[in-house]
């Protein structure tokens, strides 16, 4: 089930594989601005990912803040090792986003600790990222609390 | 804000407005299977959505999920006064899709009936849809609570 992309993954490569190793993620124009161990930020445009009354789709938002655990993976967790997955997504729309939207979330090293023990008892750990994508005004136009597990390659 | 294709909507058209009027949903291949008053099946395809795993991107059930939200309203409400948001988005997701997956999602007509009297009270009325969305050996693969607000155009 694990795609090459994954299993030969190279650090350098990291922000690539986040803009581009979902082709429908790529499709979207996501866009890496700030990737480091434990933090985040991701933009998404509005070109290209309007709906029909010309606001951001509410996909693209969507997509903007999920991709966040997988970065965050990228830059954090043992990649040679552990594979992310969703589990649960709650995302309220707050008001209409008509510019690019960007979102920057981080783990605590304490969370980054608690996960890696799990990982090394049970193979497998959930974490939790708060989010909130906003306009290029501040203003925010969605708040997310989305729950990850990172667990051991097949 | 309102895009003419919206405004200029001839009902005959619903289906292709579902499955072409967002650009993001038409480039996931989105296809409408029923789309009738008060009753809507729609089908993400697996080809194109696949995710670093080489299974379903959480962003594309998140679109199947959603866009029952306006299709329904395109069916069942007046669009040529009243428009769909989406407020929020509850996704669960159970497992791993990999293969196509198909949503249906009903709206009783005591509710729609409701949705129509506060529309004609307040320009306004928000609705709830429970969605499960499965995999073509009817699996459950993520489960949705999704509430939308029926408004008046601007």
């Amino acid at each position: 089930m694990l795609e090459p992309v994954w299993q030969q993954l190279d650090p350098k490569n990291a922000r690539h594989l986040v803009e581009a190793g979902i082709p429908c993620v790529k499709r979207m124009g996501l866009k890496v601005i700030v990737m480091e161990p434990r933090r985040v930020e991701l933009l998404m445009p509005l070109k290209g990912n309007e709906n029909h009354i010309g606001i951001m789709y509410a996909g693209a938002l969507f997509a903007v803040a999920e991709i966040p655990g997988g970065a965050l993976h990228l830059t954090t967790f043992d990649v040679s090792r552990y594979v992310p997955v969703i589990k649960h997504m709650d995302i309220r729309f707050r008001r209409p986003a008509v510019t690019d939207v960007t979102i920057a979330v981080e783990l605590s090293q304490e969370e980054v600790d608690r996960v890696n023990r799990e990982l090394e008892a049970q193979g497998k750990s959930d974490f939790v990222l708060h989010g909130e994508v906003k306009d290029t005004a501040g203003n925010v136009v969605a708040v997310t609390v989305a729950t990850y597990q990172a667990r051991r390659m097949a």
